[in-house]
């Protein structure tokens, strides 16, 4: 069966089931929000009464996206959507709470674009090419003939933003422009969503980034950057462990670097490291060394030991790194 | 005459000149330099032999630009280009010492978008409603019959990425995406460029964004954030002043902040105060009561006399800003 023709089986199901449920995976992410909201002000547009439901909390930068009102929690459910239709979901434990749903739905429609996607529902519709699941619910809304308003072009939008990085990571495409595009011609204001989704930080994630650029040293002639952020700048931040994330950039950003090192202090005596790389160098290989690991470019591991001795060693493993490559 | 006639009437007059300069305003910024880039590359395929015209230093961000080695700095030319086509340029005078080729030069040509464009050249082509000059340049590629490659393809998605703000702007259109989109499907490779373009920092600018962040203080219930550098931080980051740009960014984007203010000491006494606000406040009208002005959400002003006192004014004068919008 061609992707087409699953789509227009699916297209079908949905306007002919007695009721639709509308859900996504826990800790969800712009794509995942945005699609399943992108999609119910679609049906509702269309005079069905989909269920949207909230399994976990939204995150505050998402506060802005129309439809929010639309959501049901999970435990106000007064009776099981006889079709489940799954977003932006490669696996159907990541539904959390809502995976009993998944068991008792007459069918399950699995709308997704992750390569590791599990393929577990009646219908599944997994492109791998698209960039977000915003993409494809962007076709199914096109197909089953929604005329689209600024409302569902500001969710299907800030799935794309959120997925490609801005338009950033590779996994853009042309097909990704195109329907952003259109979506700017539906009224889209993308100044607005971009600030929203991207350029706002609580103040102490703000005042964390500060602290963590001070603790930044530079070794190997300006190719390694290592930043280190311990309990104490945490604390004094009044920033929580998850605003952690993305603070390495400052290190890995900086002109001439091609190895940044975050080193946090989980405990006495023991450290999580993250790793990025820009260009050449396999930082899984060096975290592998710890007993750590992760992709090329992104990498991660935990170590054992005093402060000084940690970094000491990570240093020379990065030069290990620096010398195969030079094939000293 | 339509758009459509003069971008043909400027591709014949190309190919049949003699000799075509190209060239673009001094303190050229992406799309002026890939545009530049991108029309050479293309000439060349076209077996023209256009001179590219280098009359201002290259940022280095744009080091990574294809066709770099082809631009004749302008001291090291041996001849007036018959033909001169001027780039992104909205007023003659932008060419600095360019400006005596564009008075010996038979015939101007003037391809941009810029609002203000004073219409000097022989053949004028001002879209304004194109988000980047690298636009218009993609089309008269097009026109020409020239076969894109990878190399003018990155030239181009840079002109429209840097002009666009990485499609954040609200210049961007369908057209930007769309033209984006094909450049994708030529080769481009959206993560890298924007590394080159974006996500690079020197040292000392991120060591000045810790340490201006560090001085960040919040009032009016969170409303309002205060940044401050004086010259010993530049001096202990080993920053120069064009390092500030971009600063005050780190207290705007605080959630929940409407105005940030960034007060930076020129000299005993003396402060340059720089306004952003997010969405009700028009900062412009702050500064003029300190003799500045500016744009509704960007503005400035200078201010004499000693920080607390300078600080002070600033947060009444904001203060009464607030109040005038709850009508107080």
């Amino acid at each position: 069966m061609t992707k087409g023709m699953i789509i227009s089986d699916i297209a079908r199901h949905i306007s002919s089931s007695k009721s639709v449920g509308i859900i996504t995976h826990i800790m969800p992410d712009g794509d995942a929000i945005a699609s399943v909201l992108a999609l119910t002000l679609g049906l509702r547009k269309k005079g069905l009464h989909p269920i949207a439901i909230r399994n976990d909390v939204i995150p505050k930068e998402y506060g802005f996206l129309p439809g929010l009102n639309h959501l049901t929690d999970l435990d106000d459910l007064h009776e099981y959507p006889e079709t489940l239709v799954v977003l932006d979901c490669g696996d159907i434990e990541r539904l959390g709470q809502g995976c009993e749903l998944a068991t008792k739905a007459g069918t399950v429609i699995n709308l997704d674009h992750h390569i590791s996607n599990t393929m577990f529902g009646n219908l599944n519709l997994v492109d791998t090419g698209a960039a977000a699941t915003g993409e494809i619910v962007y076709q199914l809304i096109k197909l089953m003939g929604i005329d689209m308003d600024v409302d569902i072009a500001t969710c299907l939008y800030t799935a794309i933003l959120t997925d490609t990085g801005g338009f950033k990571y590779d996994n853009t495409t042309w097909i990704s422009h195109t329907i952003a595009g259109e979506l700017i011609t539906l009224g889209v204001k993308p100044n607005l969503v971009s600030q929203m989704v991207f350029d706002t930080r609580t103040l102490s994630k703000t005042k964390l980034i500060g602290k963590a650029i001070d603790t930044i040293k530079i070794y190997h002639d300006g190719k390694t950057a290592v930043m280190y952020v311990d309990r104490h700048m945490l604390e004094q931040a009044g920033s929580s462990r998850d605003e952690l994330e993305g603070l390495i950039n400052f290190a890995r950003d900086i002109q001439g670097v091609e190895v940044a090192v975050l080193i946090k202090e989980v405990s006495d005596q023991q450290f999580k490291v993250g790793f990025r790389s820009k260009e050449y160098t396999d930082v899984s290989r060096i975290a592998g060394v710890f007993g750590g690991g992760g992709h090329k470019k992104a990498a991660g591991c935990t170590i054992n030991g005093g402060l000084t001795a940690v970094r000491k060693k990570l240093l020379e493993e990065i030069e290990n790194a620096y010398n195969r490559r030079e094939g000293i």
